[in-house]
């Protein structure tokens, strides 16, 4: 099969033709239709943080297909059903963690294009308690986006304990941040997207923001506190400044959430501001299978839009460059 | 009467004999038996925070005493009842935050000894509507330190979520750490002291703390990461550094709560460990009525125990000098 | 001024000319210009309840108007604010449940048009504190319905703990519910509107209800069955066997509000699959000042929609037959 | 193997000698060394339920002992762990509820005792993944009761959501009340114990209730809302005229929770109380591996005692007998 392999950290990423992947106990076999490129893929690829993956190794966390095998003692799942194969490519389904719905947090969990071969290849083995039915009315190309840019943002916004009638900033609107307004509109929100180019920000407003601020021209926390300040705030650019304005533009009782990783692996908490206003800063890191399973609903509803370019798996190299070079303005999803 | 009244930022308290203040509509005059003296008495008194009180004042937000008169249009509190005037000393009652239980972010609020005259008095006039009946099973002098540091204290445990069964690190046991550490007990939790002397980590081990670790000693961050990593940390000691340490001695899914104001207003906050651990940091101030009001009833049940050592008004400016020297062990009280 | 009075439990509702009210301290005399009519004025007018108002006394707590004066001691509140005057017309301001967000348990309550004189009049005196202002974007016959008819299904729908993704059935599609069916959707779930009529399921399908049941044609048990089971039931038919349909209606783990007072005062509730479904019954009761103002803000920002008639204040008595005769199919609004 | 076996709904249980059960793929062989008797048993061998379990079975879900063989695809459990078998034998591990932490609403699960063979045997085969280790501070005689009585009280504690400085009444203080009394003083909650035995009282005194109220001689509701009224009512009395007294002894805000089944499945809910009070009547059956491990927890930490008898196998029938005719104070545990 064909498949993208990282081979090593500093160099380009190799198209190689492999056999297909044999299954563990548990596993299932899916031929991989769509597969969502994620700016993680890219951290793996690069080895940027702290424990690297195993080279040789195939990324992404996005993959959508249909099953071709069940491996020795799976129950639940069936040849023929499509899926999702997300990050949480597996979790121990014993500890407290797992046990008590926050299997994100288990200390045994193996994530897909990491830890495991990933969905950047015609097909991916994995565990079938991991995988997640896609709608019938929900596409590949839009679910390969919804199975980590849309579950992590959706995820963000539930642990923020957005509520309707409250104001929610987001800060970025690409690939993930698109995916976030409206997240915050389907918890009852209104929203006010920040970004830096216009082209964005007309996204925002088509998709229903009910504000948007150039941050390029205005001053995200003036404009934000005009408004009343920001019950919520969710960044998703990966830069410590930003994370000090969204943290500036929350009124009294506002939450903070972090997602995306900085470079520079430290934000300067103002605590005065933190403790006077009863401020939360709240990590958050993608979400469990019922979160994936509750994104896809919510889109099968019809509540979300997904904005992606389709590419073709050869072009992964160009694609990393072009995310790299912020020339992608949402969401890029391989063709398999 | 006797109060004591900061007249400049840069010099001594002084002890002077001013007439019984007038009320304001709205108001009552309680005659001051118990005052307790909070770190943020010295802040208020040297002016060391963004909005500085206005000169003249008296300071003192942890008074109990008896209503002696009750102003016009008081309803609700009548003259012989014993009562505390808390930090909270006037909030408005009509803002989203007053009418969602969340009074101590309201944006009109007054506090007593610093933007009202405060407790280090004979005699203070306080809104009515804001002072909290102390229930007679519980000692003016105790009750005091419970009007503050109690209710600071018991308000940070509330808001991390701490269940029974979790684990929570008491980063310093002085003054309110150590009602910190029993509130965590009270919530059901297992308690780790964190303290430099060995006097306070015996007091910790006295009230019932599970373990205590001497950080002049051991790395507190390993010690107790070997337990299993902390659930909640709660930090009383005004150290950002101290803060990078009860943040990374939380386990997954963990909670650090802020209720001190370090002079160096910024925490260092590691995005990859908040984000990939699930931490949440969260900004706790005071309390509430009805948070005091429980703070009371726990100790009517018996269920805390209060250290302080008693001082006469005129000791204000020593008093000063041994809090900020560290002799201090717990509380101070004043006698009035 | 013109105002309706009940002057006897047993007979119809007078049309009288008063003075206009006199303000008690902390009141506000608005000219009301719009007063709804809520089933629970039906209520009050004939002595239904066990706790009856004392008479005469002017119903109606559905009220928006300009304030015209304000009495002695008012605070945050001016001439010329529109403002809606609601059913908790005052509440202590300092018991436990007024002060953690409760107010609408606060047990030293006032009531707009049953213990005090309400809405149904040209003047109204209400109590600065608990009047609500109304956005410049919500017409006044908008805001009436939304002060109580809103506010309640609002507040049931928030207790619900209802999220996105989730199910709610929503049981009676009339003045309440179909208020109700959009407040589930705004919180992110997909509805079921269920009644007995095409015309309100037609309503209900306008406004945006995923599936309609006619229970006068279908089971709605089964109905709601077949689609997975509701997480959500909320009951707007005073009717004890709507009730039982509605708890039987829900999945596992799913909740069913309480809001409406049918005549015959008891529900048989299920034990067995209450206990091993995980099931919740919860009662709700209006909602808070907090809770009308987010409500006013939902729908200045376009998110619901209020269907009503207007009537004159002379055809009160006529509106109430109507309403009982079931002729109504949403709100009736007094013009003033 | 000595076992006890299910024949018939409506004769005796038989001790027979049985082959030690086989392993099906992921299950662990236990060895028991105490199993507690739970009146679930006793509904279990008569048929009582809806659902009856089917000929021949062994009941019992409090098994305690130690693991001997672990079988085909066992992971995370290891030969000689001493570990607890509870009711819920087996959860599929993907349903929505599984994956967010309410397992023990899975549509799929297998119950030990009753779909499962279960603990009233000198072996029993159970799945890996849903025992829980027993920590070694734990006697297995302590571990039997809370592995289902204390679990169940445990649970139904938690959902009420309990904080401290309220107040909770506990109906029945027996083999589950006796649990309840003490995990609701563990959430931080003083307590009202309601029984009609002196003997029962004193023994919730001597566990530090604050209240004790005896029910054959004073009005239990009265009693209570004498006090003020209850935050939180837990019946463990399966008698629906118990449950309207707890109902009708709460404050407003109340929550029930309701745990026990009774024979008549009905509860008379007063909707008016319900509603005006804003109370919550919640359903919980017994909890989630992790409860169970906080339970143990606890117990380990000290904070619970737990107070029952051992028996023979043998005498499982009059076991059963002494329980009918409420001849046992607290909890029975077969020495195996
Ligand atoms: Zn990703
Ligand atoms: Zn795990
Ligand atoms: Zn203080
Ligand atoms: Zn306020
Ligand atoms: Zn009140
Ligand atoms: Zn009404
Ligand atoms: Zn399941
Ligand atoms: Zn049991």
């Amino acid at each position: 099969m064909h498949a993208a392999v990282v081979t090593r950290f500093d160099g380009p990423i190799e198209i190689q033709d492999l056999p297909v992947p044999e299954l563990r106990p548990g596993q299932v076999l899916v031929r991989v239709e769509a597969s969502g490129l994620c700016h993680t893929d890219i951290h793996a690829a690069r080895g940027d943080w702290p424990v690297e993956p195993a080279l040789p190794f195939t990324p992404g966390h996005e993959g959508i297909g249909v099953i071709q095998h069940v491996g020795a003692g799976v129950t639940g799942r069936a040849v023929g059903e499509r899926v999702a194969v997300p990050w949480l490519g597996y979790a121990c389904g014993i500890c407290d963690y797992c046990v008590s719905g926050r299997e994100t947090l288990c200390e045994s969990q193996l994530n897909t294009g990491y830890s495991l071969n990933g969905c950047h290849a015609e097909y991916v083995a994995a565990y079938a308690s991991h995988v997640v039915p896609v709608p019938e009315a929900v596409s590949s190309f839009d679910a390969a986006p919804l199975t980590c840019a849309g579950l992590t943002t959706y995820k963000a916004v539930k642990v923020s304990g957005l509520r309707p009638a409250e104001r929610a900033a987001i800060f970025g609107i690409g690939g993930l941040g698109h995916l976030a307004q409206q997240y915050a509109q389907i918890f009852g929100a209104e929203t006010v997207a920040v970004d830096v180019t216009g082209e964005k920000l007309l996204l925002a407003a088509e998709l229903g923001a009910t504000h948007v601020v150039n941050a390029a021209a205005d001053d995200p926390v003036r404009a934000i506190r005009d408004l009343g300040g920001a019950d919520v705030a969710v960044v998703l650019a990966a830069d410590p400044r930003v994370l000090q304005q969204a943290h500036a533009s929350l009124r009294r009782g506002g939450r903070l959430v972090l997602v995306s990783l900085p470079r520079d692996n430290a934000m300067s908490l103002p605590i005065f501001e933190t403790v006077l206003g009863g401020i939360s800063v709240i990590g958050s890191i993608v979400g469990t299978r019922a979160d994936l399973a509750e994104v896809f609903r919510l889109h099968a509803a019809g509540r979300t839009t997904v904005k992606y370019e389709t590419r073709k798996l050869d072009d992964i190299n160009r694609s990393f460059d072009d995310i790299l070079a912020g020339r992608i303005p949402a969401r890029l999803v391989f063709e398999l």
